[in-house]
């Protein structure tokens, strides 16, 4: 019985975590209410304040939830995995709100007064696990750093889907993650690792 | 006598521009009022609304002006000319609320429902013309496309300054543009144009 409990606030969170997404994704933060998410929840507000306490707590799980979007698509590992998530990233940025209200509120949070580095915090390490493990199997030139290309990705990542929101709609979001690869393997991956890097898109791969 | 008129006029424009960065830059767009800038600026109404038809026009004229606040300190040339355009960017992005402002304004853009990509535009631009002059002075690599180099090097920028920001206030944001070419100059540049180019901060060149 306290299982059943226990899976039902689970589920409670993630529904209100999504019905937040879909607003922060449409109207950004200042332009969604607590009503307007509790209503596409069909949730009461003591569930939703059980789960979080406001709307910046709602706000902060929604940038914090961006890895879960991506990790269980995956099955790659170094930097081949490095790769693939951002692929997967680029893909699903054009149509799951839950990544799209992530990225959006981090980028724009300081129009809402807050500074939480917490969620490129968590892509930094995800990525640097990714490289050290890229180490381990040789993939990677003697000089690179695990730790400043990882910071350098998630960076680059975020600029180029800010760039292509503004110049497009982000509608060539994939291609220029494929060129940012392009650009950056060459500094990264040994010669032999480079020529076994898949840069076509993951479900599109035999 | 018209000419007087014109340069003060001239200077009303860029004392307001001033004053509506340091607001901008200390409050972002919803927190800056009309008023607040007026007094700052110690102008009228009048002369405001002769210059910028609106509040999103003096956003718009603020992120426009981030060129100029780097071209006129460089002399240097070709793919020299584009990195010192970053690092005099990354120090003067610590201390000029003009240019501190527009990257601001530029990013947070989305939570006062603007989408303009000029000032992306016009920094693309400007780098692509570094790298066609590198270009025919032999210092890129055959494959380097200029203008997907320049998208990239605007986006990676744009993404390395708010990683920067929201770990540290960027104080370390010099350093991180340095590493930042360290990264991609070799699949950029020729092994010649390589060992030439001086990543050291350009005031301090001797």
């Amino acid at each position: 019985m306290a299982r059943q409990m226990q899976e039902r606030a689970l589920r409670t969170r993630e529904v209100l975590l999504r019905a937040a997404a879909e607003e922060f994704d449409a109207s950004g933060f200042a332009g969604t209410g607590i009503n307007k998410i509790l209503r596409r929840a069909g949730v009461t507000a003591g569930a939703l304040y059980f789960h979080f306490e406001s709307k910046e707590g709602l706000a902060k799980a929604v940038m914090q939830a961006q890895p879960q979007t991506i990790e269980p698509h995956l099955d790659s590992r170094g930097l081949q995995r490095l790769v693939d998530i951002t692929l997967v990233w680029s893909r699903r940025l054009l149509e799951d709100p839950l990544l799209r209200a992530g990225v959006r509120l981090s980028v724009e949070q300081g129009s809402f007064g807050m500074q939480d580095a917490t969620a490129f915090l968590e892509w930094r390490n995800i990525m640097e696990e990714c490289l050290r493990d890229a180490r381990d199997n040789g993939e990677l030139l003697p000089a690179v750093d695990p730790a400043w290309v990882a910071e350098f990705v998630v960076s680059a990542c975020t600029g180029v889907q800010l760039y292509a929101q503004l110049v497009n709609g982000r509608a060539d979001l994939p291609e220029r993650t494929v060129e940012m690869w392009r650009l950056l393997l060459p500094g990264i991956a040994t010669p032999g690792a480079l020529t076994r890097i898949d840069l076509t898109p993951v479900h599109s791969r035999s």
